[in-house]
């Protein structure tokens, strides 16, 4: 008997059909005795919808405000699929109540579309479920300190989840999607991926940041601050399966150390294809180069990921860095106009046909060798690494595109992760 | 320079295009540097669409709980369009923003899906106009004492929109409808009705409440309490028509006791379609008969408009009254089964081939004749009169169906309807 969170997205709530299931699996968890507060997104379209109309609408350069309408905007869709869940649950027999974020003081800065939360205020809740209220909260959105209504930014029901569960002390916060957990790595890449029983937050963490989209970065980022346990599991399961086997679905994600010993060094090998490479050739090896570059890459509000500077050889280097694939244009362009000429480089190269492959585990704070392993794995293939990027619990390469698929394979074979842990 | 509302329904913002046309004129009166409040109902079919859902849902027997989620699924239609308006009139290069009920503390009773307007606080939007902002604020909605979302039912947006302008001392609330303003009757039944230039508040509660479907009843109600000016004219003009003419057209519904001598003294002529007529025969004419066959039907939630008792006759009475067509068949057996046996009459006959055909004037208070004039008009058309119903400013008569556009046309005639006024 414990206070529960769940979480649902969209696909789980997008027809009345899909939100009748929903009622059901939280009547289940209800019956069985747990306080359950439910965070739902919007019915899967809707915000598309509504942004659809107002890009219409929206004059070609938005000015003042119009982030703000954006925000009042896109927070009906999570309002609507609330009331619709709270009466679907009225419908299970279950007494069921659904706040706006505003309702419940789910206060954030006035950052419009992408707000963060800094406070919730759990009086009233609490109130409910000591009343044996089943409470849904709208995800996405909060209210800042004006009383104007904001959104997180796509994805921010996860976060709403998450922050709700902090804020409740929560015993879990449960998140269904449409996949059934974390994986080794994408089985449709490599069928022997495995799901992850658990994986700590920090791992998480880099598994989102590297591409993998079952859950939003930030929520991670807020599990892991207030010590939020977060299970992923999959809402496609029947709802009446027994909740015991349900409670232990999925993958749990954790915020304690793993005393485990037998827990494997690598928990799962990422990968993104989304890169491209630039490289300035011929730089005068002076300080400042990097700034030089790179500042100007900055200034145009492209992101840069891996960063290598060669050795220098006759005074010249070559820089490197990787950029997203949709900015990759402008930034040639941009490095060919205003960084050539006055840096005296000889040449600017680049290459989209990459990708970057990372292997992630917190184990490999404390052995050595992860990374060696790693590129004797890749050279075994004939794979030619060309960017190189650490940190204390992953390391990615980049390579040629055309290999991804075989380095995955590869990597996942020879750190045992296609073998069942304990 | 004024301080203006402006109310749109939901058909005047059913699309991207006509919200842009929305947002035209809305434009074309801030320029013209009046302080612009505007209220707009949700985007047609929105509010039907949301309870449809809600519909599919919802238990047969709706418990405790389920009208405050139909508040909060429908208030979400009014808070979508508020922000698209908004952001249309931000790409016109106003200054805009967007507030729901709870925003501005719209306060209402707990009364869910038909809740009543207690207060709203003018402080913020006095502030944005003093700004130079154009205020929307959604229709249709409030917030309870609790904090919980209400909506006023069906139409009500056009109470918000005048309880707004009273708030805030407007000059004028323009309501922007489909129609170009009231008449002296519909003029489908009489081609020669002519749009009045002013009617008093009075006229048009007793056209409203006789099927007039312009404007919601309340929001004449709350016009007439607050001594808002009240003007009803088209959202089909061109958005671009000249602003001095604009603010001339269509209706004025004005609170004061109207001095023109001029000013004819019946208005208009209302009709109803929806009635049908009940009658008791041969009841006992003792005390209480009245109490004794109205509370029953009264028990059934059943609405009665106009009742007459004929003269007693050798100790008895007929006892007729009038109800809405749909409560008919109930009302009728409600009576045969409870009753006939308890009151020792003889019968209930009814006729549903009726209609109620009113004329109605502030101007009928102080001329004597109105009513007689009405009834030696009808006598000339050769129409028998069932049964009469008078008040203050409107005189009512039950007759046949089918005389019912004769009667209207020949009324319009006889009461000058048809010439202009000055």
């Amino acid at each position: 008997m414990a206070l529960i969170v769940h979480k649902y997205g969209g696909t789980s709530m997008g027809s009345t059909e899909r939100i009748r299931n929903v009622a059901k699996r939280v009547a289940k968890w209800a019956r069985a005795g747990h306080q359950m507060v439910v965070v739902p997104s919007a019915m899967s379209g809707e915000t598309n919808r509504l942004l659809g109309l107002a890009k219409e609408l929206a004059p070609a350069t938005p000015g003042a405000g119009h982030y703000r309408e954006l925000d009042m905007l896109a927070s009906t869709g999570e309002q609507a699929s609330s009331a619709l869940l709270a009466i679907a649950l009225q419908a299970e027999g279950l007494e069921a109540v659904s706040y706006a974020g505003w309702q419940v003081q789910v206060k954030t800065d006035s950052a419009y579309t992408k707000a963060r939360i800094e406070s919730i205020d759990d009086e009233r809740v609490r109130a409910d479920l000591d009343a044996g209220r089943v409470v849904v909260i709208t995800g996405f959105q909060g209210v800042d300190e004006g009383g104007n209504i904001t959104t997180l930014g796509r994805g921010g029901s996860d976060t709403s989840a998450v922050a709700i569960a902090a804020a409740l002390k929560a015993h879990e916060c449960l998140t269904f999607t449409d996949v059934d957990g974390v994986y080794t790595t994408d089985p449709r890449v490599e069928p022997d991926a495995r799901r992850l029983k658990t994986v700590s937050f920090e791992e998480m963490l880099e598994m989102a940041s590297l591409g993998s989209k079952v859950l939003q970065i930030r929520s991670v980022e807020f599990a892991g601050k207030y010590k939020v346990p977060l299970r992923v599991l999959s809402s496609f399961t029947p709802w009446d399966i027994d909740i015991e086997e349900e409670a232990k679905s999925g993958t749990l994600i954790t915020f304690e150390e793993d005393e485990n010993m037998e827990k494997a060094v690598v928990s799962g090998i990422a990968f993104n294809r989304d890169e491209a490479k630039i490289s300035v050739l011929g730089v005068p090896d002076k300080p400042g180069i990097a700034y030089h570059i790179l500042g100007a890459v900055a200034d145009a509000n492209i992101e840069v990921d891996v960063i290598i500077q060669n050795l220098s050889k006759d005074g010249r280097t070559d820089f490197s860095f990787t950029v997203h694939r949709n900015d990759y244009a402008r930034a040639v362009d941009l490095l060919k106009d205003k960084v050539l000429p006055t840096l005296g480089a000889a040449d600017i190269v680049g290459d989209t046909k990459i990708c970057k492959v990372s292997i992630v585990g917190i184990g490999m704070r404390s052995h050595v060798g992860v990374a060696s392993k790693m590129f004797r794995v890749l050279s075994e293939e004939g794979i030619n690494i060309q960017m190189i990027s650490t940190s204390e619990i992953k390391t990615s390469v980049v390579i040629d595109e055309k290999y991804m698929e075989l380095a995955v394979r590869a990597l996942h074979k020879a750190f045992d992760l296609d073998q069942p842990t304990a």
